[in-house]
């Protein structure tokens, strides 16, 4: 530990703007930068609720800090983790998180395009595709903001349709599509899914309290799945008095 | 009142194997055949979801007793309420409930098939139009039996895609569709409402208890409508001591 309380392995990954913050789960830390992109309660509610099984391979489109690679190798049995992040100064800083945490056997990180899947990794290749696509629709932002943030936030690079198309695309048979959305969005994820035979299974509600409207929807579709949906009992954040849920903080820290 | 309890007025209207049932609402009666088919929970959640303006017309496809046009009657300030049912027998007894309730100048039964609804009513014709239609699908109910209950349960003179169609077919642009359904089939609701140039924009859950799984929703379309879905707070049918909530007691009592 150096005399202003910057450890030398600290000095040595983060760099100047970022930030290193701690994921409370097997003493991963994960570098941030605030100006550009700090992961959500979205992508931790992501990562509660995918499964990976033991021996599976799963991939992440859009994987910006790459949260949801280190939460997933911390949470589940999956054998190997790819996150695809289209920017470059992203998924640099995306690799040192890994390499931080010497994940570097478990978790690999590509920069690419999800809308050039086929040309990058091999389709019909991954057990489970996870996604927290930007959520925003185009045209709905300022579109000449290509910012990490708008990029991040806004259907810029990739629509939805795009996440899906690739999640069907690079997926086996049978293989699970875990993403979290806006529930507006619903009707949209439910027929593309259809359209890349892909069927929706079960959806899962976010709701703010126990009483309100949900604003975040947790899907899981299955390549090749029969009709059939099942949604599951609904997951609140907040207490009455304004803390989380035991379920939340199970999911942050358990 | 005749010596054995039952009212001259009840004597003429109520036929052998049927019963009398107080709607609770506006002294409303409704007639029912237990071997037949009664309504349940679900087509009145739906009367109480439905929203028919003043001047409105209003449509029920399937509409069985008559309990959704008597409900809606009641419930709301639409000015006409229409009922359509395939089954003569349950069409001639819920014609005997809307005279009953003297009610003749506000709902007109009409037997008849929906899958044919073109040649019986005009297209385009109506603001709003209801339907409880059968839940189990074809193939998975015993399919030689045509019973009454059987053809109210199963899909075996309609399937969903004809009730969406019909009610395509019905409204006026900006009209509504409000029907409810299990939540399994909530995928080919909405994606069949796209194939007819309708759009699911509200839903609602509804929950046996707080914290279960909801088996049911109430969805609203809107003919020509826009992307965009809203997820209504949960309804919440039982209490932790298995009461109706306060607000299934309102949507029944209220």
């Amino acid at each position: 530990m150096a005399a202003n309380g910057i450890s030398a392995r600290e000095q040595e990954f983060v760099r100047s703007g970022e930030r290193l913050d701690d994921l409370y789960r097997n003493g991963y830390m994960i570098i941030q930068n605030p100006d550009k992109f700090c992961f959500g309660i979205d992508a931790v509610l992501l990562a509660g609720f995918a499964k990976v099984n033991k021996d599976e391979v799963a991939l992440d489109l859009g994987t910006g800090t790459g949260i949801i690679p280190i939460l997933l190798e911390a949470k589940t049995d999956g054998d190997q983790f790819v996150g695809l992040e289209i920017q470059k100064a992203m998924a640099e800083m995306a690799q040192r998180s890994v390499k931080y945490n010497f994940l570097d056997h478990k978790i690999y990180i590509q920069q690419g395009d999800l809308k050039e899947i086929d040309t990058i990794f091999k389709p019909d290749s991954f057990d489970v595709v996870t996604s927290n696509p930007p959520y925003i629709s185009q045209g709905a932002g300022k579109l000449n903001d290509v910012s990490a943030k708008a990029i991040a936030k806004h259907e810029i690079r990739c629509k939805l349709k795009d996440v899906i198309w690739a999640a069907a695309r690079m997926l086996r048979m049978g293989g699970r599509f875990y993403m979290v959305h806006r529930v507006h969005r619903i009707p949209d994820i439910i027929c593309l899914a259809r359209e890349y035979s892909m069927e929706v299974k079960n959806m899962r509600l976010v709701h703010s309290y126990v009483d309100s409207e949900p604003n975040l929807v947790l899907v899981e579709m299955v390549k090749g799945g029969k009709p059939g949906l099942k949604i599951l009992k609904p997951l609140v954040v907040y207490t009455e008095d304004n803390k989380y849920t035991q379920e939340v903080n199970d999911i942050y820290y358990k």
